[in-house]
């Protein structure tokens, strides 16, 4: 089973994988626990790329193949041998990401984003998306006030590309609201937690009862 | 005017390019010199990701869309300037490589490399491409006898790869033979120069009579 985490910067993601994870170790499972940009050796070069204030220069469309590139090796060499042996995979981030930002954000066309996403992934998709549901404005002023390096490249953009993103990933939950589970972010992590493993146990019910 | 050197590795294109640089120079028009991969600081730091021999882990996927969001940020930040200034731009390899080398050495699907291309280069096409022509065990054998560190990972393919790459170049010679001039590169440098010079200038005086 493939799980991504999706939503603004500042949303709590990095968290609830790694809550998650913790608890389905303790009920007995194999947990992966990735994320995106990066996750090998490779794709942690590119992300060094991606996210340095200093290049402020990258074009839209090198940011959307570096993504992918990262994407690409990290499929290819974690993501797929590890569901082939029955382990939970957790990513934070994943192609959704490219669509939300690099498509509704920077406003490039989304067949094509999704095209290349295809390439990338070789037509791998999660089976469960977990929205962390934040506005803009709040996921950024959490960022910069824990003032702890994790500001980078990406978050400095301006609050109406970040409306871009959110208004996105709307677009793309209701075009398959199956795969997705939405959850208020703004309420204590405790309580998103318990959302999130709520959502997680029923689809799990179904795809793969425990061991 | 925008003129790209294809080939196999060994076949001497950055002499040739220097060679011709050198000559449009003395000859007073304004000349830009660059290469794939690199060419700027975000495409160079993919170039590295790249050529790194340690890196053999690399999935042909995402060695693709690496080789593009390089280009992307060639085209957008050095070549286009240069072409609208009416600056002359030789560059060291171009897109004919990744369908080359990618697209016919790994196997991939041709339209799928055109298509990634296009997306990269915003559909920016040379207007003429000098092929060096050496078979590839040629090219190989120079390269390897310079013991000058110039052997990199994508060097260390086996010799049928680098036949399927020949093979693919005539196949996109045979597709636009208008666009091509081949060059028998086991001449001696200074002959090929001369057979270098002699396409240009033809092409030239077409294009954008001397200053």
């Amino acid at each position: 089973m493939f799980i991504t985490f999706e939503g603004s910067d500042g949303s709590g993601k990095t968290t609830q994988v790694q809550l998650l994870a913790e608890y389905l170790r303790q009920a007995g499972r194999s947990v992966l626990k990735t994320r995106e940009p990066g996750g090998t050796r490779i794709s942690d070069g590119v992300r060094q790329l991606l996210l340095d204030l200093a290049h402020t220069e990258m074009h839209a469309r090198a940011e959307t193949l570096l993504f992918n590139a990262a994407r690409a090796q990290l499929v290819a060499e974690v993501i797929r041998p590890a569901l082939a042996e029955g382990t939970v995979v957790l990513c934070d981030r994943f192609a959704d990401s490219t669509l939300a930002y690099q498509g509704y954000g920077h406003q490039q066309e989304i067949a094509e984003m999704a095209r290349m996403i295809e390439y990338a992934t070789g037509g791998l998709r999660p089976d469960l998306t977990v929205f962390l549901d934040l506005p803009p404005w709040e996921g950024l002023r959490r960022n910069r006030s824990q003032g702890n390096g994790k500001w980078n490249r990406l978050d400095a953009q301006e609050l109406s590309f970040h409306q871009r993103v959110v208004a996105g990933y709307r677009k793309l939950i209701a075009r398959e609201p199956q795969r997705w589970v939405e959850i208020d972010a703004s309420q204590p992590r405790e309580q998103v937690h318990q959302d999130v493993v709520r959502a997680v146990e029923k689809r799990l019910a179904v795809f793969a009862p425990a061991p």
